[in-house]
Parts: C-alpha cells; sequence; structure tokens
C-alpha cells in the first residue's frame, strides 16, 4: 500500500480564518484510493517551515501532497519553500510562462507571471481538463488551497496514486469498559500483528460503549482476529 | 502573544475511522484566547511518531497540546512517547494510583492503573470539576481524544493560557483579480510589518471575489493598514 503525508499549507487555517476543508476530504479520498495516509501537518505561510516540513517529510512517504499559497500574491510562497526543500532555485517555466501570457494578454504582469515559477527541475502533468497542469517535484505533488480546486486538481491525477488492495475495517461495539478488555485486545494485537487493533471510547449517550476496530489489507487474518475479538467480548460481557 | 501547537494522535483520525473534531475546536478556542497556534500535526499512536513530534516542538511554542491516546489499551502510547521526548522514564504516580484504586476499587486492575503511569516529573492541575487531574509535563499538556472530555479538560485549564490583547481581522471583499492586486498588497505588507495580510480567491460563485484580510495586535497599525487597502482597491477597481 503506497503511503502519503500532507502538508495543508496556511495562515489562514492555523489562525481560524478559514476552516480546513481539505484535510478532511483528503482522509476520506486516501481511505478510498487504499492509501495510506501517515501525517497531515497544518503549517503557516512562512518559507522555513514549508522548506523543513516537506524536506522532513518527501523522504519518508510514497507521495507528498501539499496544498496553498500557489496564487500570485505576497503570501504565497509554497513554491518558494519547495525549491528550498530540495536545495535547487526557483525559476520559470517556458511552458506556464507562455500559457499565462495566452491566457491573460496584456493583463498578464508581474505578479501573474509568478505562477509560472517553480523548483527547477519541476515536471508538469497535463492530464484532465484542468486549465493549469499540476505541478509535481519528485514525490511532492503541490495542489492550490481553495477547497474546489484542490478535490478537483486531486482527482485528475488520483489513479496515479491508487492501490488496488485497500485496507479493509470491521467494527464491533461493546458496552464493556475499555480496562476489562484491555489485556483481551492486548492479546490479540499480539497475535495477529498484520492487524491493527484500535479501541475507542464513547461517552456521548449512555450506555457508554467502546468501539473497537480492525483493520487490515491481510483479509484471511482479518477474518481469524474478527473471531476471536468477538470471543473475547462475549466472555467479558457474560 | 503566547504561541501554541497541537498534536492530534491517533490512527483513527488518518485512517477516516473518525473524524478530527479536535482541531477546528481548539482552531476556535485559540483565536478566541489569543493564543497563536503555529502548528497541527496530526499522527499516527507510533511511540516513535509521538516522541519525535513533540521533541521538536516542545521547545518551539509557548504551550503544545497533544489529544488522544491515554487510555487503557495498548494503543494508548502519548504517554510513553512523551517520556521519550523528554529522555524520562514512566513511572507511576502515587496519586494518581490512589484515585484510580479509591475510583474502581476491585475493578482497578493492571490495564486501569496504566492510567496512573506518566513521564517522571509530570505535574497534576487538580483544577475544575474533572474526574481527573490535567497531566502536564513542562510546557506540554496532555488531553485526552475523546472531543467531549478534551472540550471539557482544555477549558478548565484555558485561564491559564489566555492573553488580554488578542489579534483582530479586518477583511474586505473585492471583484478585482488577485494578479491586479497583488503588487498593492505587497506595497502595504512591506509598509506594515505589524500586520499580517492574507489574500483569498473564492471561486464558489460567480462574480468572483477576492477575500483580502488584515490581522494584528497593533490597532493603530491595523487601522492605517485598513485605509491605505481601501484607497489601493478603490483605485484598482475603477
Amino acid at each position: 500500500m503506497p503511503t502519503a503525508a500532507a502538508i495543508i499549507i496556511g495562515d489562514e487555517i492555523l489562525s481560524g480564518k478559514f476552516t480546513d476543508e481539505n484535510s478532511p476530504w483528503l482522509i476520506t479520498r486516501c481511505k478510498a484510493l487504499g492509501i495510506d495516509l501517515r501525517r497531515i501537518c497544518t503549517i503557516t505561510d512562512g518559507i522555513d517551515d514549508i522548506a523543513e516540513t516537506v524536506g522532513r517529510w518527501r523522504s519518508r512517504v510514497d507521495y507528498l501532497f501539499t496544498t496553498g499559497g500557489v496564487g500570485p500574491t505576497h503570501d504565497d510562497l509554497t513554491m518558494t519553500g519547495i525549491a528550498a526543500a530540495f536545495g535547487v532555485p526557483l525559476v520559470r517555466h517556458p511552458e506556464l510562462e507562455r500559457m499565462l501570457r495566452d491566457k491573460l494578454g496584456e493583463r498578464c504582469n508581474d505578479e501573474a507571471l509568478r505562477m509560472a515559477d517553480v523548483p527547477e527541475g519541476a515536471e508538469l502533468w497535463w492530464e484532465g481538463e484542468v486549465r493549469f497542469p499540476q505541478v509535481v517535484v519528485e514525490n511532492v505533488c503541490i495542489f492550490p488551497g481553495v477547497p474546489a480546486l484542490f478535490q478537483k486538481k486531486f482527482d485528475t491525477v488520483a489513479h496515479r496514486f491508487a492501490t488496488s488492495a485497500p485496507r479493509q475495517v470491521r467494527s464491533h461495539i461493546t458496552e464493556a469498559a475499555e480496562i476489562d478488555i484491555a489485556a483481551g485486545l492486548r492479546t490479540l494485537a499480539e497475535r495477529f500483528p498484520t492487524v491493527q487493533i484500535g479501541s475507542y471510547p464513547q461517552f456521548e449517550v449512555k450506555p457508554w460503549t467502546v468501539k473497537v476496530t480492525l483493520d487490515s489489507r491481510d483479509l484471511s487474518a482479518l477474518a481469524a482476529a474478527e473471531a476471536a475479538l468477538a470471543a473475547m467480548l462475549s466472555k467479558v460481557q457474560s
């Protein structure tokens, strides 16, 4: 299963001016695509913050997705930060420049042309019905922050990240307390190392319950773990 | 203004089993309290992940908030990870152990007592009507992941983090394109270094607009920047 991390770039999220719609949407899409999302970093617009975070995560996952900071204004510093992370200069891409000049005509000013500046060595993926190609530096896919644009652009290239063996999840609800099933869960976790076992207490309504989840791509281990869990829970509750 | 970062701990968020309700809530509370939230890291339950992230962020902000991973089950590894970040052992806290034994009576098993294990040197804050004290290691405040519990516990101790000079935000909507105001915004950003200026295109409905935000605790600079922004925008639009 491919791994990924996401960097959500923007002071406007951390300061509460805009709600982050991109993280929840991306989590759902990764789940559907069978991508193991390992980290989400919600960070400021600062060049150093971007460079450091991209530098740390690009080598730890198969795909690193960034959202935000790719427009023409002074607070759009994602390309600069990513260039710094790779130790390469920011260069004006001739294809992007031509595209912007064609599209904007005499409105194409210096500020607009900043959108043609990408880290040296960046690739352009020209697929789908998008007005602007997908900019990619090695395994870092650079997406816009505006949710509708991000979603459209991500889905245009998502087939590149998908896998044929997505994770399956089973869940069981029990009224037993966590402290009374913890030892049993620990034993299960040791017995089925390919199955991830989660335990989540629910205090919203009484009776309080615990949701136990089993999570794996190994379907025979998942079935065996599920049977063992059911046996353990019925023993605790009886 | 005090700075903070948050670490949202839990595979269940990244894998899409549960929606992260804690980040949006915390962003809103930090805004109201005048806390400058610098980073949110949404991470796995892994001890190494917790230790590394806590280790990196604790020295960079005034307060580091963690949520999740503090129950009695095998996937609750936050205390272990934080102990590793500080290079101290996990120790059984006598006060917490006594409290758990009193509360649970003969149901108090080894698994339950894991909730009395904290990094050596941890402080307990016993304020408010909470059943369990707030565990704090230096500037790291360790909260539960269940949203209702997190919110209650955070609000119980929030007065410790609040400041008397919260940030103020002004916003202006313009139908001008970002490329036509970018140069003007850059000049404003240079002229008013204590005011953060953000520019956010809105593509949901036509006519497309740009929301420009001004953000500062320096109220006289904010007023001056707002007047300059209004003059700039009316010049562009006319």
